[in-house]
């Protein structure tokens, strides 16, 4: 809060134009004329709501957040949710769609748009055990109001099945690559893209993976430069930071 | 490349419309027709050129590439310059610049503008030791048409200087966050701006620092959202990535 | 045992001021006169009793120890209780309290005074996750004798919930920081008070977090100084080395 | 900042009793009423100083901050000085002190008292390489106004030299212990006194004592309680965190 | 694919000879002439199919592919089968082999010869707790046309075991060496035999085996020569690569 | 096999003194004449019997080597025998003693002595959650023909309670020492005792002891010397090597 | 050495028909008749001498060592040779050469065939800094009578070069492919060729690629079969292992 | 010190028969009569003097600090001697012996005996390069009174040269197995021999060997019994734990 903004305030209070209630609301740290305003002002204009981590939670606060959250904001979302924890959150909100590959509980609002921002997000992923992350990755961007195209089982083992789709994946606006084991599907595809690259190592391999450490290092030396890195299998950060590209490409267009 | 595209040669090949020269060009696979013609039209487009790693490289082995990519583009980075590098390379290509901080040499051509996107990256650091990492940066984002904004020690132990310019960081279209030590900072900061931030961490510090992969494993696992992250001192992997993000927002304008 | 102390023994023994058995008893070296009678001294004087660490005992044990330790100190501190265990040892000792957050069983003798020093400890966390852990530090320095302030889901992600208590924190005597993921709270929290702090890093998080030791490693990197760090989880032993904090200010007073 | 001052402000604002530019200052956020403010007044309050660490920095830099830091605090340190940085520092500012081993210059106000709190911290170490990292949590002590006594070279390996002077250890108010290769000093102390422990971990040993890691771990695992750790090679970190406790003791005197 | 080949379609097409749906099959660049066909050809050629990893799929998933597979390709192999699996795939594939310390499902048709190359692969290993993973290498490559000879419990801690059938070792193509522990046996065996050896270290051990990365670390740092290594309890990647020696053998015969 | 003894049985065959059969038995390499005579010589003469690794077994197996070895040798040892593997054992083989905290089966010959050699191995515990290792260790070498003695509960700390029990601790030939955590009990006794230490470090702990790392870490940079280092948990390897120390005193006294 | 070549030894010393000193020689266990002889032999067929590890070694022993075995044999080879040793060891053995990027010294005896085998190797490796990891690997194949193709700077980021030489990397016996920082290419690769490929991880990259080691964890994990691997930075072993491969196959075709 | 003893002093001063001066003496905590004067008497009795550790300590002190060692006991041990130090050193204590590869200092008094115990130490080695680690290990057993035989370059890639010695490596009282690398001699010759091994990792070699870790592993994990592992490159902690069992062992023959 800059010099100038409290020096109009206090003007205000001196002649008379701003009630000292009000100006203490102004000029109140964080929850009330702070960061906080600023933040809630920001959901309101972003739409990026607060995302539930089901893991560790009872069913009961579970419900109860969900509840709160799809009366405050339009998008809610809640990652690793367990089938159990959806099927009892299901009998009292079953508006929420679950996606037991993604592990996620979303809504948006009927009268949301689908699709808020121009260009899509490709998701890569290189074998089928890389889905459960890539699709959490692709709720995760849906829900915030992003389109999204999926490009599956294109590992690098394979490569021409990468390049069967490359053409899309580079009209694409972002991209998130999931990779597993070695983790070289980043490398290949950074080279082929001109687009901001989000790389997601997954735990999926056995032995010297190291449950992901393996793949997560490969990604943070990719030789090709553009490769974003998120943390093992945090697909919902990778939906997450996508989807903040895609809206701040749309806030610049103003 | 599509089976229409594909077709449409082979028509024009049999109706005697087009060379078999030309016909075999456009389909020879890849330095001809493929991903090496889009990847030489990407660069004429975007002006990211080939950036050249000067450490391992002799003298004259930087003074050749350099005096090429010179000729060939309108946009040269080398990172990585020593200081006795630098010296040398002046002597030949005086118009390059060295950046003693940074460690870089870089050159615009005149006729180009400084500044080809809307809106500026914030490149944020922490302590006078993690300038350098920034700074590489900051060449970076530049070289590559970016306006940048610096915003330097300001780290979390002494949060308040950050937050005497949290409005300017937040008015950036993304923010390089550079920290070492316990890489605490693209938290702190993560949880306040809503545009895409890349964290960098620095090797800095000493002890259990583990030459930066204390501050790396703080970085991925960051509790606030929409955190990119790159490889230890890769500063110049953040200004590329923050450059992409900039671009592709104005590409999505047209 | 210094040689004037000796010397002193043996010249009564000479003089026959001092019985054999009685100057026996003084020399013998650790459980009779030494270290083990100032240590019994110790546990009278300050009430820090030994503390059962309840993880791989049997029930019963855990209800012979807990039952002895009741007839010969008036404060009880049980750790790594389970809930299976905890019912059990209900049944014989209704009067031991367990925190099922904490995993803790505790009794203070109604006679004991529930505070015996000065000031207060403030026990703060980021997340609801690390509550356990933070729980388990409050109920160890409640036990000693400690008053305690709780400062919960203050984490650095939403940094403005952290600034609306930091009066109250710098107010408290020492304070104790437990926090998952990338453990960067105390780091903040560290440029903002002026008193000792103790970090816990605790295993919430994933990937990455290798199992807390991406916190610890960031809290032993800390940029701000005056941060004690503790074990991963290890919530006991910063309830503990924060309740002799307070102890020896209290002693200093006299 | 309470609401309940800012409504003060503003009251005076209103009713004429203070002028716009003092309400301004005095709510401007950090640097002017903000965090700062305290953070001056504590540094005045308590003679905790900013402390320069002086690897890295050229010598002129280093000149020019303890300068400055000369004329606004009577209590100057700087850690991390090499000998040839020292020399130099001496021809502008003989009055500072180098104490070769800890690698400090430092400079107390002849005003000042040496010693500001009662007790004093035992330094402690367990060979003659962990000399340097013990004298430089000695002399962070000592400008910050601490009483220090020194024990060296008291190892476990022969444990005896530890037991000679142990009385005088157990009568500090806190104590720090220093210790390379496996780190086991700490664990058998903490089991000797009862009041706050500060263990140091260093670099000392060779092959699996991994640069320090091994001690470290040591320490974070030590079955004795009460040991708060500190970075690998982190003397100043010690002498700091121990200096802190000795001020909220004569803090909670009053 | 090259020039020539493309500029050859292309003077067909030209003249007439070929039309353009031909033309453009042997164009369209990966699964229709591109290295997909090549990799059609290859499995045609050599027998080694796509093979199935069992894991982590369903059992109608597994029965699905098997089945599909079975049609495609003379040879079909499964690894990591578990017994459950392995019942039920049976119920509908009774022609499926199961080893149950292998934990594979194979299958050769009765018109391929069991064995395609000359020479045979040893497949030794040092304790019965390495079966598993030496049997996997085993039914890999029998699967793969390879004959095999199987060395069993001839570990290091009792070499003569190993010298009684040293011979019969040295006799073979190509080894594939599974040990577990301290992973000694390919050194000891790598001196003593003059053709390939690959060397898979297994997770058998406990406590400072690290879960076989300590087994790894011996094989890649032998001081014999000509070890080739795997990934941790990677049978079926030796038994791969060994059979590609044989068959590469074969080749250059012609 | 030296050339002379090679020579001395040629020239007994060349003059008829030895029968080809007998000569071929005499050189035939292992088995019969070379190390694994040596070795069978080896068992009979120490009676070190091959022991049995339970874990992972079958009871069927498990019974089948134990009978085995029953009727070849004098003295039995089964180590990490489940309890559940136990209760059949003894079904069959009732003789022998299951251990439930070792979780070992032994049986000696009551025609052999209980104890063969000189002397005794002290061993040596922290906690008491360090038991089951520590009793591993003394069946082992109880088994293997040494008398041992137990001092349990000596952990550092609380170092009066070792030193009771030190000139005990002092007259054994070999001592023993287990410990978990910080594993720092090696090093003090290792400056009180004058013969071999064989230290065991456990998985006990947790956090940042990484599953006995940390103790074995300790042990291996003791900075007390003549500290020999086993596995993590390895109380059979440290039995073993204690009960050679003894039987190799033996040895030479002849 | 079997049971019926001992017995046939014996029955002509006693038909007379072989010397006592004859037969000694042919039962002598190794270096005489045993596996140093059949090594030896192994020498002359192969020509794999005896290859010398330059570092650390003084230049005095590297002249001796390698006179002798320029007389002994007709291939040497020397690695990890300085430019300093180099220039010493060719004033003595001028007929040496010294390949400064591969800091090898090797020869040919004049009258060997240069090339002994069938077929030939692909030595591919991605960026200019992993040159002379390869070309250690080209010299040794070399000079063990392979024939060798580079295929040099091919690296995933620019995948189309790879490309545009694939099919002659496809007609290679065996690859070896070197590759640092993430260390991607072997995955590639491997998914395209039907050889056995081995993958050498280089120290080349910064920061997380942890000298190499982040490369390592990337071929071990690589999705695609067939990968064998070897140490960091260990071309010798790749060119040893590659060269087996060769002569293994010449020795099936007969 | 046992309460018998102590009650004997005090009888005697009581009866006059003992001065209180004595009995102080007597009775002082360890330097005076404790474990200092066991410590000293022991080193009376085995001549087991303080060993120097060299490294880190100035010319001056060393030649202090060995003269007055020189003067106390009849032999002197300094280690990690650089040739420099042992230089100046010579000028003053020309007695000294400088070995040059062991990098030690060493002296035994002309009238001690070489040798002092029965039987021998084989220190084994594998390659050059372990040699001087070796050669610590040698002077610290000599230089302690053992009789010591060499095995040097006798590692597993050529077991044969191994197996040439093996009968007088057998016949030693103890074993000293010097490895890099891989680590994997100890394992083979565990098997072979009936006596204590004592295991020395060194850190010859590169890349995954990770400066020594690789060997300590695998000595940890050898799959035979037997085995006892020191620190990396700590010859001479091997040296001094052999003459620890040698020294035993003539203990217990009275």
């Amino acid at each position: 809060m800059g010099r100038i903004k409290i020096e109009h305030i206090l003007k205000n209070v001196q002649n008379g134009t701003l009630s000292i209630e009000e100006a203490k609301n102004r000029l109140t740290l964080f929850d009330d004329i702070g960061f906080a305003k600023l933040d809630i002002s920001r959901h309101e204009r972003t739409g990026f709501p607060e995302v539930v981590y089901a893991e560790g939670k009872t069913v009961e606060q579970l419900v109860d957040i969900l509840k709160q959250l799809k009366k405050k904001t339009n998008r809610v979302l809640a990652t690793r949710v367990s089938e159990k924890q959806a099927i009892i959150v299901h009998e009292v909100l079953p508006e929420l769609h679950y996606n037991p590959a993604a592990r996620t509980l979303s809504w948006i609002h009927p009268d949301e748009p689908q699709s808020r921002y121009q260009g899509y997000i490709a998701v890569v992923c290189g074998g089928t055990s890389d889905i459960p992350v890539a699709e959490e990755a692709v709720v995760t961007a849906e829900t915030f109001g992003c389109k999204v195209e999926r490009f599956y089982d294109v590992g690098v083992a394979g490569i021409h099945r990468l390049f069967n789709c490359i053409e899309e994946i580079r009209n694409a606006s972002a991209s998130i690559v999931v990779a597993g084991m070695e983790g070289a599907l980043p490398s290949v595809l950074g080279g082929l893209v001109d687009h901001p690259l989000i790389a997601v190592p997954t735990s999926i391999g056995y032995g010297a993976n190291l449950n992901g450490v393996s793949a997560l290092l490969s990604m943070l030396n990719a030789c090709a430069p553009g490769i974003n890195v998120v943390n093992i299998d945090n697909g919902f950060g990778a939906g997450y930071n996508a989807a903040q590209i895609l809206r701040i490409s749309g806030r610049q267009e103003k």
